[in-house]
């Protein structure tokens, strides 16, 4: 159940909403739009009355959903949500870009990429320092020696920091050292990190499970946006095929079609999309007149050497081709490139 | 084994080539390129000495191929394949486009159909006459009937014909009715049908099984130039996976990762990919971006009357905007948009 | 639509009915049973009333019928449907073992795998004359050559063939040397094929796309019963999944659902399944318990001299250890073994 | 890197063989066999020389091991692994059969349940307390509540108990209150999880997710492997593929594979694999004939009252009748059905 407002509601006639709705044991969620503020419900397990609502003061409507996500469906905001970091935004007319290594590697590594980067405009720093591996025996990350590395690489370019979130322990050093927080494909489905996210104001950046529907992906979302956080990015990064040349399946189907379920900003990931440096570039401009939001992107000083991922990895002078490339290609889907902030 | 010839080399040479590869029990196959001669070699099972042709003259070099597919692999001939069709073509600077209804229902819903895509330039028209359905209770097409209405409609307007060849059987009448051979993605593990096609001098456009990797999709085509017919077009429309909320997943990694392989010309098929007509703008767009040379598009005049594939059928004035969109894109892919010939 | 006749109808009473069926455009389909005839209707688009023909002598009910597939439901034939060839059977209490190699590779070697199976009491020999293969330049069968040997060899021993046909145009030799006549994989969704075997009145047995849902295989063999052959046996031979281990996945959920929802003996083939022969007999055994009728199993006298898919195939030696394990097996669903005929 | 020592090798030989892997800087992990000891050697990034090791007193051989997973596979040690619970034990000659509903709704439930149970032999009671669901809106289980009523229950009947634990947070209350700790096929990828288990000295049962090949299943086993932890379940429960009119695709193949890769035993959940009750007979029998040391079954006793999973769970009377089966099939696999505990 959702109750629209009308465009000229007191914040009075917005309380007074919520308050019935916690009266019947139910919870309320107020979802600011540009025009008009509507609430969503949850708790409720069979049918609400939307009499119980439609002739107060201030109701526009009461309208049932029909998905099973909610918050986070178009059906209740239809306004495209922008997550704003500092100056730098996320689902704004500025295409977002996040690039940086797969793991951060040494002090010097990340700095150096941090440096290339910020000359090209971007202004989102990304660099693994708790790796989740398929392998124990495998190089798992520098874990809090990488996080200070990642931050310090980011505020000397005055950059974003996005880095994963593993598990619920190393939530609050994440937390402490990261701007964005990145929930990784393989714990999409994990309930009890999304709830401890959702208890938390930070944005969250929310990777495609490679087997999730697209409907389990925004309930995923939901589960955050029930507990308060609305700050949510999306990220498809392909899924799960019979197909061996690719690593992943980019679903580029997903980008439009979220864009009319959900409010939310989709980001696209080629590198892990296509899993082969060669292909990051043609499916990177794909993503973006698709609908895309932005791009998260893996980038190398020398891929070859790379602890992780390096052969999905862009050198810098490829990525600063496909940079190029985009700034080409913006104005086509009305979006303008990131420019790094003065004095960065 | 391929033998690259040097690019001074004679017509006596290069004849000279396939007289021992004959004398070997082996098949040659000339591939004329811009500015050498290929001769590949099939018939081999084991490997064949290098050193057999190394030494004739004319002889640039004689190399392994390394995938199963040869004819139709990059490494065999460098250069981008076109195919020509009167003053259109597939695979040059001009983007391909092919539309028209799922299915040929009517003599005026073709001419009419045929009226409003030449006016925007499109200069392929298709609509399928012989229809493979799953269920054998379902509308199977006009037949012969459908076919006639098509040439008609195409002549009219100056525009070539591309339709669905279901069968050996069919297969003169469509001939003689059509320009391009469709082979549908139910159709490209057949082998036999393959085979016939094989010994047409027709340019055949072979869509891609939901179910087939791109190595077999390519060993599909190799069929066609293992015969020598080498006017091949590919047409990536989606494969099977687990995502439910749409008809298929559009596989655009195939797109540039074809491009490698192969120097044959691919289409992408954004209808059947998504089987959602508000998908096929953004992923007609994004297929473009990421290499397409060209698309495919069902349009319907009335989608909601279609007697088959409605739902993901654009109306004409969205097709409209798709044209109008692609007009404004293609400049960034360095190719132009089609132009209806004088007089159509 | 299904009308369902009284168990004391006399044959006028259901002739009365078809040529109702007849009057209205439409096609009846006269199906026995063991108490009760039934006609299906096919032909029909939209919704037929049941009150046509439910007051009519000898009619105990006319049923609308919810699945796409009509004539091989089990709702239109609520009893198993078995196939007769000669003494031998498949969908009775006999386990039904087709065995021998992927391919036909010489005389001496399809008589000797012959003798072999026969003195284990298989009754079905198959083996390839007409192979379909994903390279144009893979070993295609003896063709003709092929059929002649595995006639042959069927005879001197008593058995029946099975063996595929691959296309219209060798149909009428692969009709005329077999017993049993298989459309392969890759031709399920190959409708032409489909209705032309529909038009003969030899058993067909019919292996599962690897790409098919269930439904649209039953749609598959809904094609064959659609044209008057209703001697279909499916055959589940693995589906394509992500998993790389196995070559594909045997889809054993398919037997016990197939057995609720449609009438037609069903089959399981674990070499092709599973592709490695050391996991042929767990899957076969499986497949025995999930309720199938039979199994197709790959035996090569030399596995790693064969000419194809020689990894999947048995050994004589481990085929006998397979088929002694079902003879201990088969008590407990209440089959028996097979035993080859006197004299064969 | 394995060093398999001498069947005489004494307890000295294998410490000094621990005490050098150590000094190397790696982690021995002694591997007790039934004739002899292993010790497998994990840490080391590039090729250990086997010199090292085999001029050692006591010291068989040093093998270089080829799969991703060590500690986990059949080379490393050859004779299975059976977990010993009390008197139950699963990997043994006993089948293993867990038993029980989806979740734990009241004390009442789970009660009647296991005497149910218990009745027919079950020693292993499962039931959820801490539920992953899909949806933030959906039961999320009786927690805590849940936990108390379940060891209640099995403890009244002598059974064991088996359920899900969710997450780090809830560990301590899961371990306190279970016999075997279940890893959910959501989780399987919750490396963070894993590790924390690897490190508690009780048997964990892990669900392969349903996107995982077997592999990477094998991989999340010898997270807890390489943290000491031996007791280890695999858990087949499906996977997810195009097929709709299953909730998964049960994929037995794995079954018989997992037996040649690893020593670990391998249960079955035909209840997830199908998502249908009236599956479930056939494919338990299919599990326990393709070499299953066991299955894991949901019962509930009003299946359409259940909060969850109801229609894939088995009526007291159903599962009667599957264990009445199992009885009459597991001499076909040298097994014995197991038998409740005296005085329970």
């Amino acid at each position: 159940m959702l109750v629209v407002m009308k465009a000229d509601a007191t914040s009075g006639d917005v309380d007074r909403v919520q308050e019935k709705i916690r009266l019947l044991g139910l919870v309320p969620h107020k979802i600011p739009g540009a025009e008009r503020v509507a609430i969503g419900i949850t708790g409720n397990r069979g049918g609400l009355d939307p009499d119980l609502f439609q002739s107060m003061t201030g109701v526009l409507e009461a309208v049932r959903v029909s998905k099973p996500f909610k918050l986070v469906s178009r059906e209740v905001k239809p306004d495209d949500s922008v997550i704003q970091c500092g100056t730098a935004s996320i689902g704004g007319p500025e295409l977002a870009v996040i690039a940086g290594p797969c793991s951060v590697e040494s002090r010097q590594q990340i700095i150096e990429t941090a440096e290339m980067l910020a000359e090209t405009g971007v202004r989102f720093l990304r660099g693994g320092a708790f790796k989740p591996r398929t392998s124990p025996y495998a190089f798992q990350g520098l874990k809090e020696q990488g996080l200070e590395y990642l931050r310090e690489a980011a505020d000397r370019t005055g950059m974003k920091v996005v880095t994963e979130v593993k598990d619920t322990e190393s939530l609050p050093e994440v937390l402490a050292a990261s701007d964005i927080l990145q929930v990784g494909a393989r714990n999409m489905f994990n309930f009890s990190l999304l709830e401890r996210l959702g208890d938390e104001r930070k944005p969250v950046l929310l990777k495609r499970s490679f087997a999730a529907t697209i409907e389990e992906w925004l309930m995923a979302a939901e589960y955050l946006a029930s507990r308060g956080n609305y700050e949510i990015i999306l990220c498809e990064r392909g899924i799960r095929t019979f197909e061996p040349s690719t690593r992943n399946t980019l679903d580029l189907n997903a980008v439009p079609l979220l864009k009319k379920l959900s409010h939310l900003p989709v980001l696209v990931d080629p590198s892990h999309g296509t899993g082969r440096w060669d292909l990051v570039i043609p499916m990177a401009q794909a993503a973006v007149v698709a609908g895309a939001d932005g791009l998260m992107i893996e980038v190398h000083l020398d891929p070859a050497s790379a602890l992780s991922d390096g052969y999905q990895s862009l050198r810098p002078e490829t990525f600063r081709t496909l940079m190029a490339r985009l700034h080409d290609l913006v104005p086509f889907v009305k979006r303008r490139m990131p420019v790094a902030a003065v004095g960065a």
